[in-house]
């Protein structure tokens, strides 16, 4: 029995609010239950050094929370002087995510940012901030079409979403809440296209180690969780 | 005329959403117009090195803008490894102003944190989340009342409030939004308690120096606006 | 009564020690009583960033205090490694100050610095290095008028000044040395220029509110005090 | 056709020097062919903050690079002031490994600190240290046991070792060296038991996304590398 | 021929100005010629971690420049946010030079801090500093004694000072100022006691090696050179 | 008698294994005896700013320590954020040493690194740094000569090599282990040139201040050994 009284294969409510900033070029916040994301796009006329007369772009991330997003209030990062090494892994991830789904070149020389802040946090933050992080790189890329910067369709190849699957109380559970993240004895976090390819794969014994088997049955629960989550993007869009 | 088309004294819509996050003592999504504000209000059993064992508590203030909280992205201050100096004089300012309308003996010795987060910003954002702090302290104070660890009536003796003032192609204005603010000849933020009295005054003048007369005619502006905002203060923790 | 003996109305004694470093382009020695500011004006041949290929040119002011210049040693910043919020705070509004009254356009492509050290401090040290800070910024334009960079007078419209005015033990006073600003329950800076416009007014409640008239008092010493301070200036820079 | 004419499922030379330091309670230079790393466990009195007064110890990893370990000079991480978020996410990777494999409560409150310092790097750097690390951790509590503080058997639950393994030129292949690790479209990491139980899956798409189906048969290469690089560390203690 | 006009062996003129600091318990502005530091020294009831519970106290330095202190504005330590490599090396020198004539026992469990702050520089600061810190000290631990904490003459084993000797156009000359010492093709600093036993010595290189002989020239120099420093300091004291 | 039963005279048993690093241009694990240094020297096409269009180049060094290279695991500099003021002592003195022996105009535009990191540590970790160094210098201009960048014999002057000097136990000693270096009463660093010139010279009192006649036979000891240095040299680059 999960703690919410979910069924194994039941995510939580997943919701998208689409143009939820003023001033971004694409945004979202993005609700997994009591996981609250708000995801921004910021469209940039530079690239990083490394790409400069390479006519290709770059998407990449950042990710924070505000200090009372948890249960307990944690020190700010901006104040401590660095972002931690979990701040860091995150944000790498959700860059390379979205990148997975991006042609760079047909994005020619410009960078979009996407800003993932977890106002609430409850459990699964990465995989509810590159799923609305999706949303938000796709308002962006239609703004830039709607001024003939970029036509979407040769920019955004696919759709990207992400999911966490785990092994709580001996059980394959899919979208862990914070209660079941903290006693989960794995926890694996999968980030799939609209087309169902692998972009990511993270699992994690957290106590004894798992088994092949076991991670399939959780690899399997979250091919059915993202299908899901890409049909309520394309509801989002459509909307 | 304003670009809003608003009256020189008129302030834009505020509004107060308490309880907006889960897991705060106190919190409050406070807007003035287009700048929105999460305040958050955060009980610690810990006080400062400086007061331990002297029986007193601490209120204290943080302030951050989310990176795309305006028109152009703004840098991280997470990721450039430190708060700048605007951020820091806002958020001491937002602290002087808290503590004084409470009483820090009666508090006991703990600390309460106060997060000021700007979601979406328009000007004015060090003025509301002041306006909205109150709103998430004077929560966090019934919670620890419900909690009988102090009584809300003996610790927070006033209601505080803030407003900017300026002159504005001219004319004083009160409560200007980001396209008054940059092009303002003088900028004045008041900080006032329910009863009137004054907490903080700073006024620059952007352009060229102003006089006794036009800055008291902001001071007017600012009571009125104020004995108003205080009025909705008192309006949204009865509701 | 003043701890000082002094008059309610009464400053410190004020002086300036012109040329007091070799290096400089423009410095001064500004004293408040026993408060010691050094202010050097250094002339640079380039501006930041955002002024390239504006024909307009930039005052800026770093602020900072030798360890021992307060009654206890305090952190060394430069080994601490970063400014505190107090310091920001000073040198912002030192380089506000100076640049009401120095037209950038006449300036030219190239930066001022400012530099303000407490080599001894007892009360008042940002207001002293605003008024000292003036001296240095005429001795250095008088030293680019000299070699022809500039005319002084189409550069530096007015002298400014600063002053700092509180209540402490009941009463208005001016010129606040260390013991009663500790005391003060209302401390306030006030800079203005030659022709009494106001530049900046800061006002703060360190204990309970204060009202309309009370800020009137002090906003009237600093008037008086301020007029004194440019005669001060007028005949250093005559001697 | 492999770069360096090894067969899909070939891993390089692999070797394990023990006792490599003088100083280190346990030390190994660990070489995948041409990517050395020397790991030396430390055993210090004292664990994290958290754990104090629990009974429970701690593993940790901390894991650098040469700067000139890199085909190009790298900056040094100590004179660019931070370590980079690849470095804490390898550094994160190697302590969850090893804790994996540890009794933390037979350890008693002491804590182990894994140092992961590559000295020649070619490509798996990461699943080197992993591997390395065990054998440094095993001969550190070997020390331990020599002086009656544990028990290895109770504290060491198992081995633990890691490899990758990605897709190159449209084969799956194991072990990957610089020159495939920059090409591959896949890049997976994995680290196991000596008894087959899988601690840490990392799957990554480079280019295009991957199906179930070749991560299926990277992670077969991968059961079969680890159970012999388990067999190598098992010859290396006996030695 | 010395651009100062200076004889070989002769050292520019040096002056102490004592208790040139309100607050701290030991202070001293140390010129050699334009090198002018101001050297406070600061009683703290408290030593460094590794002296506890040992009986034994701690003399330490900090040095710092001011930004215009130089011909040319540097930039601000704390602003950049780190000590030079160069401070670093100077204060590091300092300390170990005054801890050469301190009996760190009969000090006691206590820290004194010197204080060395240049606030105009031309060539020798690190040897104006060792110089006029000996002063501040003394001064310190007079004041200490007037209260009963120390005797002086326990403490303070014997004089501690400083000169710079090199050779400029082929000649060997002592107390580079900075035109020499910018022009020098071997530059040394020698710490002598007053005794004339030997604290410090480095000697370099900037262009050619040098030889024994020439080495012992620079050295013989410095002997005569901080016998007359030490007398000096004699005199300062006794005043 | 010496703890490890050498002579007054003789130095640990030096040794040079060059090609260390398959990346870097030169290389060299440097030992003597316990100490053991890693050198590379890596070639940059890049200057330093103050020497672009000068047709100069630059030879500058880093050192490093791994944490576990000492007795006690010390806290890596790149986790902590900042280099050490030893480590920085140290790096400046290496990078001083090597460019007393070059030729910067002949060398070009372009910029060796010296990267000196120390595997394991027992004394005299930077003379064996600057030793060392000295080979990987030589072979990354001969890695240059070949490929016709540079012709090393006008690029490098001569020879460099450094020993460390003491009196430990009231003995005049050369090349001091961790044992001797910790109980030293003075502690001298030489660094010498092929043909006898001195480069550096830095001797410390540890305890009570030294004569000039130990210092000159401190001197003398280090003239025997560098000259055996460099006669080890000339045979391991023959080799």
């Amino acid at each position: 029995m999960r703690p919410s009284g979910r069924k194994t294969d039941q995510m939580r409510k997943i919701s998208f609010e689409r143009n939820f900033s003023k001033h971004a070029e694409g945004s979202c916040l993005v609700k997994f239950g009591d996981t609250h994301v708000l995801c921004t796009a910021s469209l940039e006329d530079r690239t990083p050094p490394w790409l400069r007369n390479t006519g290709k772009g770059w998407v990449t991330a950042e990710y924070g929370m505000l200090p009372r997003a948890t249960g307990e209030r944690m020190k700010r990062e901006a104040s401590s002087g660095k972002q931690s090494g979990r701040t860091q892994e995150i944000q790498r991830l959700i860059g390379r995510s979205l990148r997975a789904v991006v042609d760079l070149e047909a994005l020619g020389e410009r960078q979009i940012s996407l800003d993932c802040d977890v106002i609430q946090a409850d459990g699964g933050t990465r995989t509810a901030s590159i799923t609305g992080a999706w949303i938000a790189l796709h308002d962006c890329l239609k703004w830039m079409e709607a001024r003939n910067i970029i036509k979407v369709d040769r920019v955004l190849k696919d759709h990207v979403a992400a999911i966490s699957c785990g092994i709580f109380a001996a059980q394959p559970v899919i979208d862990l809440d914070y209660l079941e993240d903290s006693a989960a004895e794995t926890d694996a976090n999968f980030v799939m296209t609209g087309t169902g390819g692998i972009v990511e794969i993270q699992g994690t014994a957290e106590g004894k180690p798992f088994s092949q088997d076991e991670f399939l049955t959780l690899l399997g629960l979250a091919q059915t969780g993202i299908a899901e989550l890409v049909e309520l993007q394309k509801q989002a869009i459509a909307g």
